[in-house]
């Protein structure tokens, strides 16, 4: 069997301990696989005297990060630091040395794909991203090889767990939000300061490298329109249920003959739907392509060992491809610059929840209100009355998000109408 | 741009025009991700006056396979005539011949993997077989790369979209197999002949390429323990409605530490599954490794354009290989040989259904039974009494095969029991 290929890691967090336990406890089978062994060589840490609870020899630790970036010998730079800086300094200087690199690191990629796969060109290296998006799901390999013969025409997933999560027991415990995110957070899905993930930012940078890829063209997290699950109340996610669908925090893009859409939001999906049954922190990207129809990829979307196996899996690759003299193979796929669609131009149902006067002519004069915008509407329930006020919950046929937004505008205006209390993009429906 | 990649095409039945169609319409943006134009140079028919509802030109047809094989220009053989004869003779020949092979013929990669498996290592071509498992679903490519730093523990499928579409209908409408079954026929997923399907021999030749990939070893059709759905009644299945559980037909394939058991039978799964919501004709594959935890597959698993996204996806790959000198390196992952695990030996949960004479002092006599092979109950109901007789179903704890069938032999010899009418395995639980 050939030398090993030696490997630099920089990052002992928790993705990078999965990526050093599975490279290690697997590596017999890893090195048959690859068609050489795969070996970590050094791996770059802040405190090389911590307690890691792994089995690591001192001395591959360092702290200075050219003993990687300058050892001729180590052929793939594993990023495992995350955040901006300086995990994009270290991964553009080992792309310009020509080491291939591997990356889990979302932001970075979603920030700053177009200068690493420009770097990666030039110097002919693999720049591989699979444990960026979904954690151990893959989907940018099925992406970019296995369904390249399709158009993809649309791309939804589930793709941040602690928002699942927290909408999984508000919906099967009835709880609120702030009960549902404190409950994520003593279990370890949600951070100190949630703001990213229920504010839809983590994932806008998901949804912006999968739709990328989906569609051959660059498109960034600023082109994502987000919004995140802090005004959906226990309110809505039981009108959900009562109408058949569930709230789930989605990533949508879709290519319409207008452009590109790309946004996070909560939406109403039926419950029928696949990515209805995705519970808890598990992720799921549902991807529909002109030849294969429907398919969906299920999994882990964060932790320790999910993540550090598709890191692995990338390493694996770019290591096979390095045996073989063929880094670089499959390289950016940006080759086209399709235009996005307003926001205001897309299109879907809306879920739409009114605090109204309790008398009669209201529920008339609110219709015809959406019908002067051109709102038709699909469903409509009245509860909750108490004989003074009373809640309205309705559901409108396709409607472009201005006219819908038109006639939230007029219904607020109306005398009868206390307050429009939350509306909710509805999809999923075939 | 580089010199188009010339493609010889087997066959041009369902798959076969699929492939056509998607290689013809999707062609631009192909030749982008591969790096050069992937061009479809002869095809292979057996009368090429047939119309056949597809633009192409007379000249491309030929009835002579050495057009092709012969060709040097010709560097892709697309197998998707079906069956083993002559398929097998022209895969191996092509192969012998230098020319990468990609197939969606399951029969014979899991009749034959191994040889064709040796001819393509010889020549240093590409075997790819991406369309052979669950049509478009992409499966085989995310086994051997991108679950591949995992040790696979499991993978369990609804891997035959006839059978799963009869399940379907017999679940939602209660109706009985033999309805469900012209059903299916009458919508064109099942055979006039439908014992494949059915008989679960579809599935099961699934099974074994599934489980070689996964496990690293070779495992044929001939080791897999084959059960049909022919004797799931409308009853069983309303109980397992009751249980909260459903019936699939499911390929199973374990590693366990006596050795690797594959099977393929119906199977109660728990409602909660994320293969209890695939329904109709989907397909699905889930698979436990030991690093990304749970992950699942879905789509379709069968058709024109499913199958045939997944073989041009393979087409695309192998043109990418030759265009960059480096076809066969991902070969043959098989370089294990673990043992099987005898079926007597598999462990898992049982429903039990039975006829019983109703009288006091019955159940008792039963449980004595089961109780005496060490079969623990953990569920009994007992419905139907009519005064003289009695339904029992019950479901078993973890038990051994061999020990739930001595069990059921013992329990048939009651005077009090008038038939053991059905036993299902019970898979999924967490």
């Amino acid at each position: 069997m050939p030398e090993a290929i030696k490997i630099g890691l920089l990052g002992l967090g928790t993705v990078g301990r999965g990526v050093y336990k599975i490279l290690t406890e697997n590596a017999a089978s890893i090195a048959c696989k690859v068609g050489a062994p795969v070996q970590i060589k050094r791996v770059l840490v802040r405190e090389p005297g911590r307690k890691r609870g792994l089995e690591i020899e001192p001395e591959m630790l360092t702290v200075d990060v050219n003993e990687i970036l300058d050892d001729p010998e180590i052929k793939v730079v594993v990023e495992v630091i995350g955040g901006i800086h300086p995990a994009l300094e270290y991964a553009l200087a080992a792309l310009e040395r020509g080491k291939s690199l591997v990356t889990a690191n979302k932001d970075m990629i979603a920030l700053h794909g177009r200068e690493l796969f420009a770097a990666a060109e030039t110097s002919g290296a693999d720049l591989l991203f699979e444990g960026s998006v979904a954690g151990g799901i893959p989907i940018i390999r099925p992406l970019k090889q296995c369904l390249a013969a399709n158009r993809i025409r649309e791309v939804m997933g589930i793709i941040n767990g602690t928002t699942n999560y927290m909408l999984t027991r508000m919906t099967r415990e009835g709880c609120d939000f702030n009960l549902a995110l404190e409950d994520a957070q003593a279990k370890g899905y949600a951070e100190a300061n949630p703001a990213a993930d229920v504010e839809g930012m983590d994932a806008a940078r998901k949804l912006a490298i999968l739709a990328s890829i989906a569609f051959n063209s660059r498109i960034t997290v600023n082109d994502v329109h987000v919004e995140g699950i802090t005004r959906i109340t226990s309110r809505d996610i039981a009108y959900a249920r009562e109408l058949n669908y569930v709230i789930k925090l989605l990533g949508i893009a879709k290519e319409t003959p207008e452009g590109v859409e790309v946004r996070v939001h909560p939406t109403f999906i039926p419950v029928t739907h696949p990515l209805a049954a995705v519970n808890d922190e598990f992720n799921a990207i549902f991807v529909r392509g002109d030849a294969v129809g429907e398919t969906m990829f299920f999994g882990r979307g964060a932790g320790e060992m999910p993540t550090g196996s598709a890191v692995a899996a990338d390493v694996m690759d770019a290591a096979r491809n390095i045996l073989h003299g063929v880094s670089g193979m499959i390289s950016c796929t940006c080759f086209e610059n399709k235009p996005l669609k307003p926001v205001g131009l897309v299109e879907c149902q809306y879920y739409v929840r009114l605090q109204v006067a309790d008398r009669p002519g209201v529920l008339a004069s609110i219709a015809y209100a959406f019908g002067d915008k051109e709102v038709s509407l699909a469903t409509v329930l009245q509860k909750h009355t108490n004989g003074q006020n009373a809640e309205i919950v309705l559901i409108t046929h396709r409607v472009q998000e201005q006219n819908l937004q038109d006639a939230l505008r007029l219904v607020e205006r109306l005398s009868s109408v206390n307050e429009v209390s939350n509306f909710i993009r509805v999809e999923g429906e075939s």
